[in-house]
């Protein structure tokens, strides 16, 4: 599933200078105009391009989506809105696994802290961001320099427009553009399908094809208590697209590795890589098992679950690329290439010198990579009750700094943001929390050895279990008024609480603020040979291309199209008679088994209905819930997966059997008249307005 | 599950210098006469001891069991004969799934690759072994003599008696016996249940109590084609044991590290504890998902991953005793107060020197874990063939040199046992080879960064899963009559062989071997400081107690007695009307659910039948499939399991909440009678004879 990984490791690198095929995500401001002319005879209108824009939402839980009717109505991926599904539900009501629908708005349920983001206009600070760089400033005093412009930036923004104003680095530094998104925090379930449908085969299927997945989720966004009223959305088409149809994705990608030197890649191989699977699995293990205790349990942690294994397999196919000596073996080519074109131009000299600069910031980089992943990263105290007692702890120590020497997340900017997650009223379970921060307080332990001074000091004397135990129990963040409390009380209120978690994340605060600058610090070196190394491309290649994925809005295009595997042809599209078949030949065992609402509805359903289909989109990780359109900008299908051979396109496109995986329009509307049986939300669709 | 973990640790140590309570795993050959006197008024006869002796039957795949009948039949755990159920099953026939009775002697099924020993004699070699050594030899002549000793005296008994001879190293070098065993190899399978019912609650509630498990499995052992004849036999008890009776466990506990210096017990906690962990559950996470896809998938794997799980949820307890403060504290302060009585004692200098010289040999080994793990300990290429080849290679490499001068696994006294192993007929198969090499592959290459010269030589060019498929593929170590051609040509036709995966053994070997030696030298280093510690103890202490366990025979001894837990007692017996009551609360669901046998027989079983029971005797992995006796001497039940307290047993052990757990005798019988209806099986068992 294509959602947001939070892998652990920066996005990077400067697109491909020349970008082949269907290659490229591509900014809005910069289309791909000349390929789409080239490769498909297509015209990019501004029109064209400014609704679409505006008809793409993000989803900041790690997602995409579009507006399908002028009332608000979203649509997303069922995996993208899982996480605001899990926050609704209860040991009595399930929205997650039995899924939802709302016969009126009336019945459309608030979610708890989701925030949407609709892109509204971009603007290139660049100059001005550059320009506050002192010259001869280090490393250190260019990154401070950065992040003050940054936030003054972002904050005027805000003030003129009361837009969310967010400061893009683009081309790992050779860019930096404003974006101004319209967001919403009014956003209510409106219909969701069951779990078993929407990730029909689970874990065993994701990421493969074919694949026969109702992988969707509506939403309404709100506006002063009523659907908003939305000038763009997209027309969605009852047939969908045909095989060898052009096809656009418009979404928000997470994060792509393409460009980043060899030394990076070779420590993403060897050591990030690796440290993040074995973290996974271990995660993976432990909640599989508390799963299969109790039902209850398999409730609470469904959520969690879903993302470490959709992780997981993810993160075990980039590591099969870095892995693949033809991935590297081109990548260190095009290095060297690049390198002797450099050799010897004085002009390009901080260019030439910019690879042995990466390497050594890495290298310092991968010397902290435990601690920091520890520490900064929580992964030693991995439970909700500490990542809300380090916000209410840094909250109170950050605020009262100026605006631009804040740690990033506590900018003025950014506070709304922060604060709909710290007042998130979703529930927080105590036998979870004990789980999984023993897990990894015994992590913790494992890594830097129990005689570790710091370690001695988080355990206090006890084992990881009865210290986990006591720090949940007496901890009292998950009481909602009494974080409001503190919050708004600062620095003195946090320690006055004399909260066991708040303190616990005092304890190991200095060390993990120094740690944070040493990355940060190795970051800006980082970025500053990279902007060397993006204009000497520029200089000498003579093209621009996409900047690797940030979670923004990009473009992409292909056509729908199957592929070959092991010398037979896997077609484009899949259909609703073929997951009746798949289930039959699974022996309807779990997950190959049907919810009964599809068991019953077989004979009603039209065989031949495209399902799911194939194209060759460059996506990655961000793109679930992404609108794929066709040439007049009609919706005709819903991006929310990757084969298992387009992994690696974190760090090289491939048109050769790489596909990104949609669900098609015709289907959803099927399943909405037949399966679902909720006309009114079939009829919305195809208006484009409400109809109660 | 109590069976033997290959836990990647060697087993070490002394036995607590005073034994409390109902503590200790006893030789046969130095049993507890006076506690048994003390605490129960148990006069322990010879003839009683010898009696159970050859009533014991060691399981060589890792478990325990006990002969029942004068016609060779046999009973342990199903979880102990589910090796040689797995091989012996197909896609079309699922022993182990399914369970199996022979009605008749012609029905039983040999299997494949199971070796039986029964020991017969006890013989103290230490001062032939100790005298062996030169005075003044370093460590590694010190190994070389010692190894060349044992394998002459092995031989020498060979020879003499035809049995299976093996000198044992008991308190880590402070003694050496003899073991004469009388080996079967023509094993039968009479009798499994479901696996349903034998792992009723699954990897759920493994080491977990309350337990409603039918672990059983019974065998025949077989000589010259027909039943063995055994002179020494269990009684059945019908009626089983009663809270608080005395009952015995005669079986091979694996491995205890009670007697571990601080430095090697911080070494496991730090670093070898965890590192096993982090394998463990990334086999778990590979398996698992690989099962979900197919059926025949998850049946190819079952026992590999029913060893992983159970391996990993006994490490993970025993990591959680290292990291409990109390346990630890304890440790140290029992070491601190020695080493107090040591000090400046001129006689005890040796001793007082051990702990410097324990900690040092215990970094130099720490400090070769991961290459030696991965090279020597095959991590890095698991799976049957590499395992295979590898035999094939050293066995060529190693017959042609003195038999005392082998890697002890080829000297002339283990031949029988190689040669069963290697010409084994069990199925291999080449998806899972593939799955299991490249996963592990992968694990090489990050472990040592894909730039390591060996990693680039062992990849030969291709990613993990291609050179996995090439190898699997190509080797033909998988065919029988190809393993026994090289086997019996030695060297020459290993080389001429040619062959992929034994080129690949070659590649490794010499670096594999070069660790070995300097994990054998440091282990030689370890095995002096420690017999200079026991000397010591016995000095000062006066007391000689029992030693680490070594997967020989032993004795414990305890009392049926539930104890307490969360405030409430956990009573000793559970029974059939539990069983039921668990399936229903849990909604029947998997692993909950019980065999149609078992569901249509409720109405038909005594509700109060003791099911599964709880004693206080001291045992651990390799104990599993045990028989545990009254004072009569007569069966009353089956050791399965212990519970979560009693994991750190590796460490010490306490009868506060720990447990062994049991198979009630009389839950076996009535099972028998009313849900398998084999009459015959339930005569055999009562009246100590077939009854055809």
């Amino acid at each position: 599933m294509k959602k947001l990984l939070l892998a652990g490791w920066a996005g990077a690198g400067l697109a491909l200078a020349a970008a082949r095929a269907d290659e490229g995500m591509w900014l809005f401001n910069q289309p791909p105009r000349q390929q789409l002319k080239e490769r498909y005879d297509f015209d990019t209108s501004n029109l064209w391009l400014d609704h679409l824009q505006k008809s793409s939402v993000r989803f900041n839980s790690g997602g995409s989506g579009s507006f399908v009717s002028e009332d608000g109505l979203l649509i997303s991926n069922h995996h993208v809105g899982a996480d605001a599904l899990q926050k609704l539900s209860s040991e009595k009501k399930n929205y997650l696994h039995d899924g939802f629908y709302a016969k009126t708005t009336a019945e459309e349920v608030k979610c708890l802290d989701l925030e949407l983001n609709v892109l509204q206009a971009i603007e290139d600070v660049t100059a001005r961001v550059n320009a506050a760089i002192p010259a001869g400033a280090d490393a250190a005093q260019s990154f401070l320099a950065r992040r003050k412009v940054i936030a003054e930036i972002e904050k005027e923004s805000l003030d003129r427009t009361g837009e969310r104003s967010d400061v893009v680095t683009l081309w790992q530094g050779g860019a930096y553009h404003l974006y101004r998104y319209h967001r919403y925090t009014d956003v209510r379930l409106v219909f969701a399908p069951e779990q078993k449908i929407a990730f029909y085969g689970g874990d065993p299927d994701n990421f493969e094809f074919p694949r026969f997945d109702l992988d969707i989720c509506l939403f309404r966004a709100y506006e002063n208590g009523r659907p908003a009223k939305v000038k763009d959305f997209l027309k969605v088409s009852p047939a969908g697209p045909a095989e060898g149809d052009l096809v656009f994705v418009s979404g928000h990608p997470g994060a792509t590795s393409r460009l980043l030197t060899m030394s990076e890649l070779e420590y993403l191989r060897d050591r990030a890589t690796p440290a993040r699977l074995a973290t996974l699995k271990r995660r993976e293990v432990l909640l599989v098992n508390w799963s299969a205790r109790e039902e209850e349990n398999a409730r609470r942690c469904r959520e969690i679950l879903f993302g470490v294994q959709n992780s997981r397999k993810a993160i075990d196919g980039r590591l099969a690329g870095l892995l693949d000596p033809a991935l590297m073996g081109a990548k260190a080519k095009a290095e060297a290439d690049f390198r002797a074109k450099l050799a010897g131009k004085a002009e390009f000299a901080d260019a030439a010198a910019a690879y042995d600069q990466i390497a050594e910031a890495t290298r310092i980089s991968a010397a902290n990579l435990v601690r920091s992943s520890l520490l900064e990263g929580g992964s030693a105290f991995d439970c909700e009750s500490f990542r809300l007692a380090r916000t209410l702890l840094r909250a109170g120590d950050e605020r009262p700094k100026p605006n631009g020497e804040r740690l990033r997340e506590y900018s003025d900017s950014g506070k709304t943001s922060l604060e709909l997650a710290l007042f998130s009223e979703k529930p927080i379970y105590p036998d979870l929390e004990i789980l999984t921060l023993t897990d990894s307080l015994t992590f913790f332990a494992g890594q830097l050895g129990a005689a570790d001074p710091l370690v001695i000091q988080v355990l206090a004397g006890k084992s990881p279990r009865a210290r986990a135990a006591e720090l949940i129990e007496r901890t009292r963040v998950r009481d909602l008024d009494l974080r409001r409390m503190i919050y708004n009380g600062g620095a003195k209120y946090a320690a006055g609480a004399n909260d066991p978690m708040v303190e616990l994340a005092r304890l190991v605060d200095g060390e993990a603020r120094a740690l944070r600058k040493i990355l940060e610090d190795q970051g800006e070196v980082k970025q500053r040979a990279h902007a060397a190394l993006a204009r000497a491309r520029n200089a000498l290649l003579g093209t621009s291309g996409y900047p690797d994925a940030t979670f923004t809005l990009r473009l992409s295009f292909g056509a729908v199209a199957g592929y070959e595997e092991d010398g037979h042809g896997v077609p484009a599209f899949t259909t609703f008679s073929g997951l009746f078949e798949r289930a039959k030949a699974m022996k309807n065992r779990s997950p190959f088994d049907l919810p009964p609402a599809w068991e019953k509805s077989q004979g009603r359903l039209h065989g031949k209905t495209p399902f799911n289909f194939v194209s060759t989109d460059d996506i990655i990780g961000g793109n679930s819930g992404s609108p794929v359109v066709n040439r007049a900008g009609e919706f005709v299908g819903i991006i929310f997966d990757g084969n298992l051979q387009s992994l690696p396109a974190d760090y090289a496109y491939t048109d050769r059997q790489a596909r990104a995986t949609s669900v098609a329009s015709a289907a959803i509307l099927e399943a909405l008249e037949k399966v679902y049986r909720v006309p009114n939300l079939r009829r919305e669709l195809l208006a484009g307005k409400h109809a109660p």
